[in-house]
């Protein structure tokens, strides 16, 4: 896939380093955010007790989630990006200090995540 | 060991093992009571939306544990309802319906319960 060996050729500039770990970390910190707002949500949607074993299944699946999902590694960062710009959780102009070639392979990637969360439907 | 063969071979009458379920589910009831507590103090305890991870973890044991706690099986039942009353999930009082042989069984079981329980300090 032309996309892959693209992306994991890219080089990234000092100021790009630091660019992309404040994005990796904003995004990470608000999905954090939307998780705890939903464990909330799950237990006031029910009083019964048993409803922990809800919160445990949802916690267990987003811990799995951002295992795979938040990787900091340059030679995969512009998949990331394009999962966590197609997923929302970053805009592109919060990447706005990449490269303009860094910032192409993104929306890309950004567009397939969305057209297969679309498709997935 | 003398105790795990006695309890082992004990009969079950049929108003007896209605008495066992019954207080079977009610220490079950407590102590979902108690961790649906214990969920609502963790979050309580810190705004941070990581604090969800301690939620998981604590979840995460307290599944484990309850899945090998509470084993409904007449050959274990005696040893079951000795951690129960050890932990202090049940009282003695509450297993008023069962034979007394049964009930010194028990006895001896949570007061060893508690016995462990006091030496890991």
């Amino acid at each position: 896939m032309q996309t892959t060996s693209e992306s994991r050729q890219v080089k990234w500039s000092a100021a790009e380093k630091k660019a992309a770990r404040a994005a990796f970390e904003l995004a990470l910190s608000r999905e954090m955010v939307a998780i705890r707002h939903e464990v909330e949500a799950l237990l006031k949607a029910s009083p019964e007790p048993t409803q922990v074993w809800k919160v445990l299944d949802y916690l267990s699946g987003k811990q799995r989630e951002l295992d795979s999902k938040y990787d900091y590694r340059y030679s995969v960062l512009i998949f990331v990006f394009g999962r966590l710009v197609g997923e929302r959780w970053l805009s592109e102009a919060e990447l706005g200090k990449l490269s303009g070639d860094k910032l192409d392979l993104i929306k890309r990637m950004a567009f397939r995540y969305q057209d297969a969360k679309s498709g997935a439907r």
